[in-house]
């Protein structure tokens, strides 16, 4: 196929693959497309390990990395790390109540609690990855491997982001839920727009897919512009492409397959999953993200509840919590199970079997070849 | 074009108009599309008015009309009306909290207030058309004329629809949010689904068009479905076809036209929005419907507010206040232009030129052949 896209990563088919599991980014990059991991939940060393064990599997095709940068982060946290990475600051400037809040839930759903104290660092740790200082050091690492492509998924590319990348001579790549941010993302120096319809998993806007591409293409040409929320089958990437992107970035479909990392209960939720079973909500993150409805988000979207706090903070108050309730879960537990999440997008309603990555791969060329056929029989030019 | 809704109906160009202005009907009509009627807002004797002005200028081309049928009233309304269309009944049930919220707007904005009475009474009679037997007495009329089909905007279509459609050998139309809806629908007698995704303007559910095209295709096949939401260019009616639908189902695009009834301050401020610029709120009708933010959703919606009742309870409320600040709007009062809005997708940041809707069907055929050529130099077959 030709796009913009394949032609400037050398791939056949315009699809980009985002996940946080190094086997569906080898998967996908060697199945046609190119997989992009997402680094955010890695330190620098886990990262390294990743992305070797990623070279060793991809024969030199391409593949990306994703930073999660937040372009300016919750006034508390500012106010509590002034920018900077500093765990106990972070841990400080979190209220009593929304330890409470969570210890309530442990005890109402009757789940084991995690340890505290080793809840509140590990979260902080995460926490501490979201700021621009930790975001650098997964960015040394990203670029230390061949890497094709370096994604920043929340809010304008940092300068020093930028420099790196362009010296290192990687295009950088800005996820952007509006027009007006999509013009800001290529000012700052993106060189390629993915454009995220509010249907997407993870954090997201409230501007459809349908709407979005067509709005940014128009606003970024001639810069390339992957399309991104709701897509999971060929057909959709034929309609991604009828709106004017370039090729489809994709996060959901992956978290059913084989070899995705999601815990056992949480795809076997989202197997059974309709497209109406999503949320947009800020209880795991702080900002508005797409993912499962379950006890977790009534009860922190509820009226019971303080709120969600802001980013970083909710990450460090929920991070130890849910690791524990997705243990918990396993043991069949049915409070943990009830609580248990992930981020996933609508078409979590078109995901209901397990398939190796590849195979989704295959199948999506399919589909697409055939929905292009559909459009031909029509206008009577097939 | 070669589509199950181009040859059901006889059209060159499957592209449905819902309007509520009986000019941009018999526009797209003649212009190779097919014009729907929205009938909601007519008395009986004025619906037979327009559907005789349709007939007159159509010379026999295809034409629809669409009743807005609830499946289910808000329980307010059926304990005050017992389902029956009692303005009494209906008006009683209304808290005058709600009525002092309202009187509230008028001093804060400083908009000279409505006639209480008369607004009261216009409502209750706007109020009725919603219920079945409101809406029985709109079919009739418009089985006196030659349509081509009947759509009902809300719920399951009740049966005597069904019946009275079937018996005068007229197709039926549902639209629907979700793919179970879909499912029920075409159960109920549907000859046709309108997928109506979650970016669509006025009444509509959380599902965007890139994912619930091709679930109510799989689900209802092979029921046609046309996709609705979001669609305002040619390459969004290619995407639509892409994802499996037989057509596309277009509203807001009109709005803007030169032929609308949409008023001069709110067609201003359509022009002006951006994709941005909507919300979903029950503040006009009492069910959740996409329209233009403003000071009126902002207030309703606000922490001031009793909160909107159910439909059609809110419609009473609303309906003659905001034919007054419309009309108030028109002489610039500031007020009442902050308060005014209108039902309008996301797709209103893509309508930004006022044209004749006879050019916006021309402009969205020439955009449709243009992404299809796209779409085959992609792929290599063109």
């Amino acid at each position: 196929m030709r796009t913009e896209i394949c032609e400037r990563f050398g791939i056949e088919f315009p699809l980009l693959a985002f996940s946080h599991c190094r086997d569906v980014v080898a998967a996908v990059t060697n199945a046609g497309g190119m997989g992009v991991l997402g680094a955010v939940a890695y330190t620098p060393e886990r990262l390294e390990e990743e992305l070797r064990w990623i070279d060793d599997h991809v024969d030199g095709r391409p593949y990306g990395v994703d930073v999660l940068v937040p372009g300016r982060l919750d006034e508390s946290a500012e106010r509590a790390g002034r920018g900077e990475a500093d765990p106990d600051a972070m841990l400080a400037a979190i209220p009593d109540e929304h330890w409470r809040f969570l210890a309530g839930l442990f005890e109402k759903y009757d789940v084991p609690p995690p340890d505290l104290d080793q809840a509140r660092r590990g979260g902080a740790r995460g926490g501490t990855r979201v700021t621009q200082e930790g975001a650098t050091e997964l960015i040394d690492v990203s670029l230390s491997h061949p890497i094709r492509l370096i994604a920043g998924a929340l809010g304008t590319p940092p300068p020093l982001m930028v420099e790196k990348a362009r010296s290192a001579g990687i295009p950088v790549a800005a996820l952007v839920g509006t027009a007006e941010h999509a013009r800001r993302q290529v000012a700052a120096g993106a060189d390629l727009i993915v454009a995220q319809g509010g249907e997407a998993g993870g954090h997201t806007g409230e501007i459809s897919t349908m709407v979005l591409v067509p709005e940014v293409v128009d606003t970024v040409a001639p810069v390339p512009v992957l399309a991104a929320g709701g897509i999971a089958t060929g057909r959709q990437l034929a309609a991604a492409l009828a709106l004017g992107a370039s090729g489809a970035w994709c996060g959901s479909v992956w978290l059913t397959t084989e070899e995705a990392e999601t815990s056992p209960a949480v795809k076997e939720k989202m197997l059974a999953a309709t497209s109406r079973d999503t949320v947009r909500s800020r209880s795991r993150t702080g900002k508005p993200a797409r993912q499962l409805r379950s006890s977790w988000t009534d009860e922190w979207d509820g009226p019971g509840s303080p709120g969600p706090l802001g980013m970083p903070l909710q990450i460090i108050v929920s991070q130890g919590a849910m690791n524990q309730i997705q243990k918990i879960a396993e043991s069949g537990n049915p409070g943990a199970r009830a609580l248990a999440n992930y981020y996933v997008g609508q078409c979590v309603g078109l995901m209901n079997t397990v398939k190796p990555a590849r195979q989704v791969v295959h199948d999506m060329m399919q589909d697409f070849a055939e929905a292009l056929d559909r459009l031909n029989t029509i206008s009577g030019t097939g």
